[in-house]
């Protein structure tokens, strides 16, 4: 750790973000152009959120399995809007054991088209129906403003791709896997997220509806963490995936994908970050509880270390740390486990050896009135009741200053101005028109078009034409 | 499945595996030459690996971490005799973004330089020291002659990379790696492998040794399933990866490297397939029981199935499948689960309800000798016996079917019979000139001189010079 004082997010928000993902050694840049290196507390972290995610998706049924990196160019191009929307983002192997290929190979950006590709293998007949498949990996896209985690040109994700009988079915996998998400972000990285549809500008490549989740992050610009795409027959009609109905007959399958990423953990650190660092969701933090054991001397050691190494054992099921390093002071060690934004921190000094006390400091609650003295008996029940304490306040403050910062402007100068910190809730009539020119014009854009939404209509923010459905408008990540 | 008889392992080996791998759906081929499509099963047993050896991993203190596929084409370049090993496998980047790129990118084949790049930029102290990452990703080699598993172009593997302060801490850790992996194949795959140092010309690209568990498949033929190098100061110094020593004074680090991969599954599907198809190790296998039930009519079926849900039920501690399908017979799922390797199979019928009873399958055992009527109270007990005295029984064959295919050689002669089927253990001078010979005119590679070799001396099998190492010469995959 350097010496040189964290940025406040109100002086300089990404700054912040840049010195608080490096000091906290989650990532680092990679000598390529707009790669990262995750480091290993950050792949730690990614690894729980993996974990979180994997649970979920094989109790609804899903298996994993592994489909290629490299794709030939043909099958990109086999969809129309797929390989409009993608090619900008490619990288191309043109050369391989030192010759020229005859067909350039993509390095996959998703993997719609090789999955598509071996599903219409595959699949001969309804009984083979659903197909429930995901896939966790890396991808790259060639993305030329980037930001680590948020951006990068290699990202780790996972990727599920489904194949269903009918439209419905694939509806209600989109609506489902998107709900997961949903439930994740809440109840895993205490996260509040809205669930919503992708305006027609806004979907994926090749979609027929994108749906996503979007959180507001400290700064109140929105980040889309997460999306679900119902495919419709768009890829089952560029890739033949076809089965025989009860009927015996041909049909096209219907399909879906939906993918979660590495940028999430972008989502982490700019919702629950404050100025002294990362603050970690408890349920995902790779350390919940580090252990800080304070003395002077081998004689303070000598009654410390026996306490310090029975709370250990009395919290093995957590995730502890015991910070025994001697070349730096405790004073040293305090900071820097708060920028890693581990949840609690417990001190044990000699006076709490005689006491049978020891201090426990949360750490979403900065300074003297996070930190208490508590008995040692019974502190694994005591941790657990706080870590569940931290997460329900890290979600409670999110949603607190999510919803301040969500205005319903009542005329398009408003919005003009709510946009500038905060997101706009507006009637929108749809047309791609005035989404863009609102774009072009404030640099906001259309975020989602929530799932619970009241009934009624209005008018345009924009056009002032009718309108059916409101929409949330905020610049972005 | 297709009703095709499987080939038997002696009328055609090559073609019994690429048959098995396809019918148990482990693997396809994919639309890319040489590369493969890791399918739900195959990719439930990679899973399994994975978790038996990060805990391994983790046990010794290493943590996990991701780095970037793309590498700069002079990375590559820095240690001279990794180049020259790797050149001719190489995938190349020259296009992203639509733009020819000033430096081609090279999709990882190892991940040596890159991770040196980045530890000389990490790594400032002794207290730094040691290093201990690992990382689990894919890589690519434009291999020519490519296998399901056992060579792709793209493969699935963890490699394991770190930094010490001293060269017996690097070997240490080398040979500490290689135990875990030997303990790995033991204790979990049930595969026998001999420990050994690689001959010179069999060394990894830039190491200084490298070390090898060496299995033999059932055609008798070597399999290597897991490298450790000690890399000297090779790559520190082409990196310039140093510390300040606790003299202050700058000095190169040491590091290792240790690799397995997808290969490994090729490995247990050679040692311990049968003609009947996949035999997997319970402790890996994804499905470890599966439960039929028989039926003819729905009277029987409700007295079946309460008893199935019971059963399932009280094995819920291990991986149960029930295949309740309709559409097949009894006969037609004993023949697809006994394809797919499962353990063990228990059926039960009416006349089972009526008794208490169920019959059990064991997959190591075929036919009749293997199937027993136990009663259904205490199953988990019985089931969690029988899966500990199958990794037992299938351990003790393949070792058994090992030693009797290993025969030291009186002279060459010898030697040039006995690898062509099984292999030559013999003494061997070290000449890398008579090693050439051999392989020239046996097609039998050295595999490995083994780390428990009693001491003595003799005359190499070749050239008849002294020697003080023996050897084991093996045809190999």
């Amino acid at each position: 750790m350097t010496d040189e004082k964290l940025p406040t997010r109100n002086e300089n928000f990404s700054e912040w973000y840049n010195q608080v993902v490096l000091r906290a050694e989650m990532a680092d840049y990679a000598p390529v152009r707009g790669c990262m290196i995750v480091r290993p507390y950050g792949w730690a972290l990614w690894e729980n959120i993996q974990q979180a995610l994997d649970l979920r998706f094989k109790a609804t049924g899903h298996v994993n399995a592994a489909f290629p990196l490299l794709i030939p160019m043909s099958f990109m191009e086999k969809e129309k809007e797929h390989i409009e929307g993608l090619s900008p983002e490619l990288a191309v192997v043109t050369i391989g054991g030192g010759e020229k290929l005859e067909e350039p190979l993509v390095v996959r950006p998703t993997s719609e088209t090789i999955i598509g590709h071996m599903y219409a293998k595959w699949i001969k007949s309804y009984r083979d129906l659903p197909v429930l498949i995901n896939q966790w990996g890396n991808v790259v896209r060639w993305e030329m403003r980037t930001r680590l985690f948020l951006r990068t040109l290699e990202f780790y994700w996972q990727e599920g791709h489904t194949a269903h009988a009918t439209a419905d079915e694939a509806q209600a996998e989109t609506l489902q896997m998107l709900e997961t998400y949903a439930d994740f972000a809440i109840n895993e990285a205490a996260v509040p997220v809205i669930r919503g549809r992708k305006s027609e500008a806004e979907k994926f490549a090749g979609a027929l509806r994108t749906y996503s989740i979007e959180a507001m992050m400290g700064d109140t610009r929105a980040l889309q963490a997460g999306t679900s795409h119902n495919l419709g027959q768009n890829f089952a009609q560029a890739f033949d995936i076809r089965y025989l109905d009860t009927n015996n007959e041909l049909q096209h399958c219907w399909t879906t994908s939906w993918g979660l990423s590495t940028r999430f953990i972008g989502a982490i650190i700019m919702t629950h970050g404050d100025d002294q660092g990362l603050v970690l969701p408890p349920r995902l933090a790779p350390i919940q509880v580090v252990i800080v054991p304070i003395f002077r001397n081998d004689d303070e050691k000598s009654q410390v270390m026996p306490v310090v190494e029975r709370l250990r054992g009395e919290l093995s099921g957590f995730r502890v740390r015991v910070d025994d390093r001697t070349e730096v002071t405790p004073g040293f060690k305090f900071n820097d486990w708060e920028m890693r934004g581990v949840p609690l921190r417990i001190e044990v000094g000699p006076k709490d050896v005689a006491k049978g006390t020891l201090a426990v400091a949360r750490r979403d609650i900065a300074g003297k009135a996070g930190r208490t003295f508590v008995p040692q008996a019974g502190i694994a029940a005591q941790v657990a009741d706080l870590l569940e304490d931290i997460h329900k306040s890290l979600y409670d403050r999110a949603i607190k200053f999510r919803d301040e910062h969500i205005v319903e402007p009542k005329d398009y100068p408003e919005l003009k101005e709510i946009v500038q910190n905060g997101w706009a809730f507006a009637w929108w009539c749809g047309d791609a028109a005035c989404e863009a020119k609102i774009k072009e014009e404030t640099k906001a854009t259309t975020r989602c078009i929530p799932l619970d939404q009241s009934a009624g209509s209005g008018r345009c923010i924009y056009c002032g034409k009718p309108a059916s459905e409101k929409v949330y408008f905020a610049r972005a990540y």
